[in-house]
């Protein structure tokens, strides 16, 4: 970022005289108005209670920190010129499960310091609507958002005195989340978000100050979250497609966040389309409940040995395996079904598996790891159960990117310049796993770039860059949301999803099964 | 005022439903912005946070308490569209003695409770002046912003009390006062308001929260200070012509506030020229200094006996007469005039008075009242020195008048359609009296209005109707504040108005001496 180009800015105030004796605030505002080429400025009374010694003290000239609210650029302070104090703000990505944070440092946009955490929500419940139901109960709302809130405060405290910093260096926080997690962290009734016409309480939250929330950070901070789309289209998302730039790209690109639902957008400069949401009864569970989380001997990468055609495993920090995570799972459908062990239906292949595969209880299963080699002392299967799950979870993945790509957007996946993959579990998804079992089409593995967290990524960047601002606004009026209609045309794409990569097979070229 | 055409509103918020699942707060936008024909409209939190519940139970109707900044329309509360729980507004002219306050119903616009008290600033010194210096010493600004703060809080409490209703029950204020005590009152450093240049720190205070005055009315009350033009044009000389409404007129008006300076604006719907300010050693003390506070006792009109050309008086109260108060003193003046007691240069004619003219350590006076009639045992007198001083007081005030009228308006004194009194002293001054001694031009009768206090009427009538606040800001904008030039012109034009009524007689024709 250009230094003086973000939220902290350099001024200087046009010296009163007897033929120029507007008052202070005014002289003010107009330096500020110049700077940030608007006509709306507001000014906080504590700013202005002491702005004349300040501003005389300082020669006129000072260090403004602002931001915005959809209507005006808003003050946060003015500082001295000559200042060497931190001007510090805060990214939060509020997550369903895990919290992430970042603090940066305003006036060079460099991160500083960055910390994760369980959503404390959880004891409450695992899941959004569990939490959305409690949340009517009598003090339930209090309590879901004293819960976020505090856990927040507290890390941020930590965070900042870990690294030296006081929580009064933080002058903005910018927060992005789902729907219903946004407005518990906002303490905003919830229960409609998750009944019938399924209407959140707000689309656009305020810019707000920071002593609202309670959040004990600097007296003036503001406190930005991202605004959704509808109740199954948060802000998260919004943050996403800001991080990846979808919404100025000359070429049409996609991005799909999987997570609990698979959220998809597919757009350029010129249109956005977005389709997220549970999906109908073949989606439910999506992705996500695929596999274990990542932890140290969960099994994360699967290959076929190139020369004695064995299925080999990498397990993390190289520890006795004890389960598979996600990327796993589709790493070893993959070379399960490339090295001709399950076949193109998704059905084990008795004669290809051969002593691998056993049964039990009245199930075949795939013997990834014996019994003798496992680090729980049972082996580390994969059941027929399991893997017709991951079928249609592949199958369904493959065909909501098909609806909103090709019925949709009116686009052939090989139009998409850019295919980005966001969200924890993306990072680790092995693309041409991924095409190898139809879940991702089979376009150059280059379109294919990872994201990570792009709702935390979204909300640093609006932390280091004033322009986003209005891109988000933009991106929000401008996103066409598709509800996912399952009918009988979906569920005819799906039955040929189902197969392996894809009843028509000439979409795969580049998948050969030996 | 028309019912819900105030700050209270009755909305209708369409119904959610599939085909329109727009979150709440954006539906409770639109009907806002519909009925209030704005773009721009801001709802605190602590509203979005209940409004799912609130919205349903009252079957999406509401009524909708509403106030303005600058820039936005602002929601203080939704209530119940069945609810008869009273809404109020507190109107308070603060006065540098005094302030007087006024609480209105908002929805029927009715005045429900008045009271005035002496303003505690008082204790630290009676003029601005004085108060402006000790609140540039340690702890000063806060102790005077303490004082009037206290004493709003305390008073408004009381007047809610005695009335029967709840300091909750107000959700606007407005407030004029000059540039000073609009300073103080918001905590502002004021200092340099009587440094050169002379500079406040804001010509216009943004629309504030109750909350962040401390002032513990509703919740999310909002508080209105009157804009001012300079340091020496304030926010309650705004409201006076508002009040007036002066920028409303077809025809050329003149209102003149006589307080400690003479406060003139000249104007119409056209346009407005102000001229307030300290003019010079000639005019300072102006009026204000003639004669005591009105009270039990104090002669408040003086006039000659048609039948036997005595002076005959008026006693506030019929009580024993303790001395004169200001239009007391422009009475007695104009009855000694007009009867030939005093000559065209305000010099006391022996011969006229007879024996009623003592010579008291060296001076001459004319005895009102004997000794023996007095209430204090004194006689009540007036000097020569009185009548000096008098006559420069009513010189300077018809010298200004002339100056703003004639040389500036471009106007003769005929072409003014209006011309209205304000502030107390100007209440009670008898037109027929100031004209005869040449304090006030010879106009018809019919033309001068009385307008008591113009301050409170201002910020009483933007309590009542929306419209006045782009009025005010426009009134702000656009009238020409002239500073008054003491210079040779000034001098000669003041020298002539020093006669009785004036070295130029016939400006005065309906004056008679006989």
């Amino acid at each position: 970022m250009k230094p003086g180009q973000g939220w902290v800015r350099w001024i200087e105030v046009e010296k009163p005289s007897l033929s120029n004796n507007t008052a202070d605030v005014q002289r003010l505002e107009k330096s500020l108005m110049d700077e940030l080429d608007t006509s709306r400025v507001r000014i906080p009374l504590s700013v202005v209670q002491t702005l004349p010694s300040r501003l005389r003290s300082w020669e006129f000239r000072a260090k403004a920190v602002v931001f915005r609210d959809r209507n005006d650029w808003r003050v946060i302070d003015l500082i001295s010129p000559v200042s060497e104090k931190p001007i510090l703000g805060a990214a939060i990505d509020i997550g369903t499960t895990r919290i992430e944070m970042s603090v940066l440092n305003l006036e060079t946009g460099l991160e500083i310091a960055k910390m994760g955490f369980d959503n404390p929500q959880s004891v409450i419940g695992p899941d959004v609507l569990t939490r959305i139901h409690y949340s009517a109960k009598p003090g339930g709302l209090r309590e879901l958002n004293r819960l976020v809130m505090d856990a927040v405060k507290q890390n941020l405290s930590l965070l900042c005195t870990a690294n030296g910093y006081a929580t009064e260096d933080i002058y903005i926080v910018t927060a992005a989340g789902n729907t219903a997690m946004t407005h518990l962290f906002l303490g905003i009734e919830s229960f409609d978000i998750i009944r019938e016409p399924y209407i959140p309480c707000t689309n656009i939250p305020d810019t707000l100050t920071a002593r609202s929330l309670s959040l004990d950070i600097h007296a003036n901070a503001l406190v930005y979250l991202f605004p959704n789309i509808g109740s199954y289209f948060g802000g998260d998302l919004i943050a996403g497609i800001l991080f990846s730039d979808l919404d100025q790209k000359e070429e049409p690109c996609l991005m799909v966040d999987v997570g609990t639902n698979a959220e998809i957008v597919v757009g350029s400069g010129e249109f956005l389309i977005a389709c997220a949401g549970a999906a109908g009864p073949a989606l439910e569970g999506g992705m996500s409940k695929m596999g274990m989380t990542a932890g140290p001997g969960v099994i994360d990468r699967v290959w076929v040995d190139p020369d004695t055609r064995e299925i080999r495993f990498h397990a993390i920090e190289g520890q006795q395996p004890v389960g598979i995570c996600g990327s796993g799972m589709i790493d070893l459908a993959a070379a399960l079904f490339v090295s001709g062990r399950i076949d193109i239906r998704g059905k084990f292949s008795e004669t290809a598996c051969g002593q691998s595969l056993i049964d039990r209880d009245g199930i075949l299963s795939f013997v990834l790891v014996e019994a003798g080699l496992s680090g729980t002392g049972e082996p580390i299967l994969l059941s027929q159960v399991d893997l017709n799950s991951l079928t249609s979870s592949k199958a369904a993945m493959y065909t909501i990117l098909e609806v909103i790509v090709k019925n949709t957007a009116g686009l052939e996946f090989t139009d998409l310049k850019k295919f980005y993959v966001a969200g924890t579990f993306g990072s680790f998804i092995n693309p041409v796993s991924a095409i190898s079992i139809g879940m991702l089409p089979d376009i150059p593995l280059s379109a294919f770039e990872v994201l990570g967290n792009s709702s935390l990524g979204g909300a640093k960047l609006l932390l280091t860059n004033p322009d986003a601002f209005d891109r988000i606004l933009k991106i929000r009026q401008s996103i066409t949301y598709m509800e996912l209609n399952v009918n009988q045309e979906f569920m005819n794409m799906f039955s040929g999803a189902k197969f392996y990569p894809h009843t028509d097979a000439a979409r795969f070229p580049s998948v050969k099964v030996s």
